[in-house]
């Protein structure tokens, strides 16, 4: 039987929606904060994190519904990052997922006021889980360490500054790729170590399925460096050609299109690789690496 | 023998400043956020918060160099608090603490991003502490269970967005103090409540400790707004007069000077009254209430 992948992102996508919510304070209008947290995180993004946090832990064994509160807790993190992203004083974006922004849907306060309270939401929702899980408290303590590493000054926080200071000095192919592992890569790798983690891996299988996270998050960011040249802006809810227009370092820019449709099949075969040695229960893991370099949004 | 707040308080000040230094990243001139993020927490706060921490350990049993560790989470969650409200979308303050504000000091993207930093490092600086210590990590997992829920949508950001409305519509006495609950009140509580479960607190206790925090959290709010009206700017670091300038709701606005004064006074009277079900391991708990109505700045 074909593993059928639209079937399976279906799946993990009501899993995480109807999830997000619950932990999501209710929106009123009175309370402005909670209508942007609800407008950026339930705007419909592809739940592409949560849906490998979710894989990995089906890969080591079972994903229980405490292991889609941590799946949930890693949306509200990539989205917190992505609200803060788009504000004046960084990439000043006003289109997100087809829709006007948070801070133009808002205001600026309003959007930097969501922003951190769905980062902080994140960790309550973990400790949350937590604390009702039959799991090892122990597990948990572990994943909100690898997952405030992924995101602080060391991981994601630390390539975003890079890629601001990279609109001055065009960075060249090995600090594009440093920049990449920390802005999209670190999250990435430690969405799939907290599924192996909490579905409960062991040692070697989270450390080889973070290994094929890693290579799957650099091949993404390829892939969306190459859907800013060949996209469909109308697939994507966001304008293509910027990078291009600003003058940005991408992989197309360094090695070229084919270059870089060359490079991602690589990655994402070097990543295909360590799941060989998994069972058929990381079908779902397999099957969304190809996904990551078929995509067209 | 008297017991020597100043004393005390240094002696705090020193553990959490020598903690922070061990915590924050090595600043370097290639690095703006990690040098953001030492110039804002490594700018002389008063360290109120981590002090009334390590004296609820102590109140009910022992500060152990773990909870020092969490005292400091705390200080990053307050000052990640502090660079965001001065932004200029939000309160656009230009001096914090004597110095420009870090949005002033470096831009507004790198203060953003260090506020962001500064949230994420407290919550790996919790879980990083968990993993080294000895005590059962389910306290651990309550504690930022605790913190996050205090500084989050529910707590402290939910009263900065209030106080962000206020600017339209002055509030009442009782919307007033619901305000100061959430922003500053909450983590307060927070604080107190974080040393007295790692200290090894029962139940019992951290309740009578959160209910203290609960009255001195208001009285160091009542006093704020009497040291805007009264206070010596030189001593302050900032300048006074402000709120009245702004036409805020405040104390002294709503119950005059004197009534102001009578009011904090009342607060920590039944913060005391508190402590007389601790023994005399509580007086730093005690000297610290009555410090925070006798401050000068």
């Amino acid at each position: 039987m074909v593993f059928d992948l639209q079937a399976y992102l279906d799946r993990c996508r009501r899993t995480i929606n109807s999830e997000l919510e619950n932990l999501l304070p209710v929106s009123s209008p009175e309370s402005k904060i909670n209508a942007a947290m609800s407008y950026s995180i339930l705007a419909g993004g592809k739940r592409v994190r949560p849906a490998l946090c979710l894989a990995a832990a089906e890969a080591v064994g079972k994903s229980d519904s405490d292991i889609a509160a941590a799946a949930c807790a890693i949306e509200m993190i990539h989205t917190y990052s992505l609200i803060h992203d788009d504000l004046p004083a960084m990439d000043d974006d006003d289109l997100r997922r087809g829709r006007p922004t948070c801070h133009v849907a808002f205001d600026e306060a309003t959007a930097i006021l969501a922003g951190d309270a769905l980062l902080t939401l994140a960790f309550q929702t973990l400790a949350a889980a937590a604390a009702d899980s039959g799991k090892e408290p122990g597990l948990w303590i572990e994943v909100i360490n690898i997952l405030a590493t992924a995101s602080g000054h060391q991981g994601m926080i630390k390539g975003q500054m890079q890629d601001i200071e990279a609109e001055k000095t065009p960075p060249a192919l090995d600090q594009l790729e440093q920049m990449h592992a920390l802005k999209t890569g670190a999250i990435i790798v430690a969405s799939v170590k907290t599924g192996a983690i909490l579905g409960g891996g062991s040692r070697d299988q989270i450390r080889m399925l973070g290994e094929y996270a890693g290579f799957i998050g650099l091949a993404f960011q390829v892939v969306d460096d190459i859907l800013n040249v060949t996209g469909n802006p109308e697939l994507m809810g966001k304008a293509i050609g910027t990078d291009l227009a600003k003058n940005k370092s991408t992989y197309p820019a360094l090695m070229g299109l084919a270059g870089s449709q060359k490079f991602s099949g690589e990655l994402i075969s070097k990543s295909l690789r360590l799941l060989d040695n998994f069972d058929n229960r990381s079908e779902p893991l397999r099957v969304l690496a190809t996904y990551i370099i078929s995509r067209k949004r």
